[in-house]
């Protein structure tokens, strides 16, 4: 099955990315154009000291490996895919204590180029932590 | 002497911020509406398991926090800064091993915004690995 | 009635914009955060002679106002807006001839700082032409 | 020689832009990876009635335009190019009745892809109006 297969691609990919490992990142889904990855309240990634917000920082870690996750959950499956550029808007912080949680798409796909959007929440999937927007370098098979 | 007095201030700002200090990043300059920061290069850091390359999130975390080290060094002393939205571009990959710098510019403010500019080096200084453009809210004095 | 009032304000207000208006732009709908602007294809803005595709800089000028648009109509009532940042992608080419919209949202406002979302399309409402992220100044009332 | 013949070739270029003839635009200077194109102030694009300021939708144009040049003023010399994404930072009100001044710098190039640095300027060269990033495809030479 595409998506199990997948799962287990993507899976394999995040669990050998140290990066995604030491942010305890976590496949929430994967297929279709689309990913979704979250990650834990952890304090070590606080931005705020005062108020115990995470760091901006880890938020776009966040949505770009999700970013990246979608452009590779595309049905074009491209071998490999890299950031070219990234936008992140920050609304609000995220709520101390919360799982962070960034679902992204790549809406669109040229011959060398991929266009993902991104969002980021916390408990409340109501109101977006942060959007992304961005763009990805597509290696295909050949 | 403000520029002292700055450096400690930055410091100390900085050495409270556990997400700075978990990237283990270093003061290199403050003032005059401009900041340099830097981070070791840290395994725990890999986004390319292949290449042993730096993930794209560690360098934004370390250009989002210079791009508000640049706010702060602002002659107008703001009270506090937060990231409205920031853009990365990657040039290129950072070379493994190698430690990364992040100069950035404070170059315009408003009333309630100011704009950054920063840009991020390995050890070879002639070719960039990422440019920052961001804008942050700024809370003066009343 | 508040959306008819606002549509009028809206229309009037784009009236008098002498660039809204060089570009025969049309306000198609106005009110609860969000706006849609459309202008007719015009060989004045080719921007590709080869083609007869319109030049970006007249997308650009559309989501710009569109999203401006957005922001005065949300129900917070801003007093005026200015555009901070604005970023735009853009996934293919408009088709010569056809009427090109832009629908915008305003889905945060804080304090100081509106945040937008925007999407032109041509005739073919499934495939968009470009999207926009962009933040703009809000002047409320005292 | 080189800069002459590329002057003719981008001022063909441009020339042939209905969008860029609409706007008046002048090419100021084109060669090694950079460009500068101006217009003048026209009263149909002003976008505030109250000030007389330009519409950012024009600024917007220019810049995009002159980091297209700034493109095709790359030493390995693209056969043509495509705007991929724009951000522009609007940091004040141009001047009403000055003209407008764009600046670009193509500063990396990768095999599909590139990165563009813009400044806009009224007479006041000091102090920008507006700052433009972006990324462009670039279609080369078989």
């Amino acid at each position: 099955m595409t998506l199990t297969h997948d799962l287990q691609r993507i899976t394999a990919f995040l669990t050998e990315l140290p990066h995604a490992r030491a942010l305890s990142m976590r496949v929430e889904s994967f297929g279709d154009s689309s990913a979704a990855l979250s990650m834990p309240y952890d304090a070590r990634f606080i931005g705020d000291p005062a108020t115990g917000v995470i760091h901006g920082g880890a938020v776009s870690a966040l949505m770009d490996t999700t970013s990246a996750g979608a452009v590779m959950a595309h049905p074009e499956r491209p071998l490999s895919t890299a950031t070219i550029d990234l936008r992140i808007d920050y609304m609000r912080s995220a709520t101390p204590g919360q799982r962070i949680t960034a679902r992204a798409e790549c809406h669109h796909l040229t011959r060398h180029v991929a266009f993902v959007r991104a969002t980021a929440y916390d408990a409340d999937e109501t109101r977006p932590v942060a959007t992304a927007t961005a763009t990805f370098t597509v290696e295909r098979a050949p």
